[in-house]
């Protein structure tokens, strides 16, 4: 069986998209089917699969990681996923977006697409640690844990080719790990290490952790905007007054086609 | 401008297809797409491109690097080329490939596919290391150079981060490393660190380089198949009468669409 993909990416973090908005292409989607077309050799290769489907109130997006495993939701992915549904489904901005996180609704801007991604919670100070050296770092919740340390470099973190050290207490279920250097005002840059994923080349949750903990640092007041460069791009990112974190960036569609993966 | 892809690969070693029979769609195909469509996450992903050009005499391979630099010829894509041409320009077997490094017939098997890969040159021993371990290894020329290390564990040859050791002096403009271990009767396995790739899935001339070895080793007479498993999968390596080595594996093509990287 050949059914419609699409493959687009939001700073570097890639995705395959299946149209199905019957929910009749793909049914119970398949873990097998999502490793197959998340294979970055013998498929068509994505850090996750975003299926489309049509609901009563707006658009499921059915959102898998490339291991085929179920996943809330995703910063990165539901900007690809707005810009399908306009340019693909004729739906009208601002676009509403069920995931397993809730609802999201995404609205165009000047350098991409907006998305609100929700209220975090700042937590105490913590450690972290590559290769013998150690930092202070905040915890930060995006919903799913972080630890933000600022360095001189970013090539002190190493190769982080391995989680860096942190503390077990604190984070029992493990912990994404950025590394924060100035660039400028209101302007930073980081690395991250995902739990489970090694380093990558974006993380939203991780660029709002960064900025929630810059903005605390500098406190500067809310409403403010920072830029927060990840190795595959920019996000802008504001902390609003009634303690949302709005998150801006690009998304990009860059093929479109057939497959019977 | 949007242009038609093919995606696919042999032995997990992929590429984008361009198909560009007038040589009108890319004309001067620049290195820059290139390596927009071999990106991994900005693009489409691939080892490398296989551009399918019409010539009076056949059809002409015009192989690009993942870099964007040229390339001579690749093993496991003649194959796909060959897959292409007879599924998508109805080309009959024996499919004729025009390539920088001569001419190539493929012709279809039980298991795939059958390439013809040239005679070898088998050249004296050396010895190859890794973390402090070194073996002895058989110099086997495939066009390009290669060492072939007969070890008791895969594993053995560790991370293969870095180029193994080697001596310069046999191998100047540096080498492909393959480790082997026995499978069984004519069969082997083998793990490859590429000159300028790293560890790969897969390697044709690698492949064929250790069964040259291994036949040696076994005083097995020509004419003899072998099975060298490879991360990707397995191929099946002749060496034959006439001193040629014919090389069967797989050829998928698993997407097909448009885009414009």
């Amino acid at each position: 069986m050949s059914y419609r993909f699409l493959k687009g990416h939001g700073t570097e973090n890639d995705f395959v998209v299946l149209p199905d908005a019957d929910g009749m292409v793909h049914g119970d989607l398949s873990a097998e089917r999502v490793r197959a077309l998340c294979d970055r050799r013998a498929g068509i290769g994505g850090d996750g699969v975003l299926r489309a489907v049509r609901q009563d109130d707006g658009w499921f997006m059915d959102y898998r990681n490339a291991d085929g495993s179920v996943s809330e939701m995703c910063g990165n992915g539901v900007r690809v996923f707005a810009r399908y549904l306009h340019e693909h489904e004729g739906e009208p901005f601002p676009i509403v977006v069920q995931t397993r996180g809730g609802t999201k609704v995404v609205t165009p801007a000047d350098s991409g697409y907006t998305v609100d991604m929700g209220s975090p919670a700042v937590l105490g100070e913590t450690e972290v640690g590559v290769d013998g050296r150690s930092w202070p770092a905040r915890h930060v919740s995006m919903g799913n844990p972080h630890a933000v340390a600022f360095v001189d470099d970013l090539a002190d973190a190493g190769s982080l080719l391995a989680a860096p050290d942190h503390d077990p207490a604190v984070y029992p279920e493990g912990v994404n790990v950025e590394f924060v250097v100035r660039r400028g005002e209101r302007h930073v840059a980081m690395r991250v290490h995902e739990r489970g994923s090694g380093e990558t080349r974006s993380c939203g949750t991780g660029a709002c952790a960064v900025m929630v903990a810059t903005a605390l640092a500098d406190g500067a007041p809310r409403g403010t905007s920072y830029v927060v460069d990840v190795p595959g791009g920019s996000l802008e990112i504001t902390w609003t007054h009634d303690d949302r974190v709005l998150m801006t960036g690009p998304a990009e569609l860059v093929a479109e086609g057939e497959t019977d993966l």
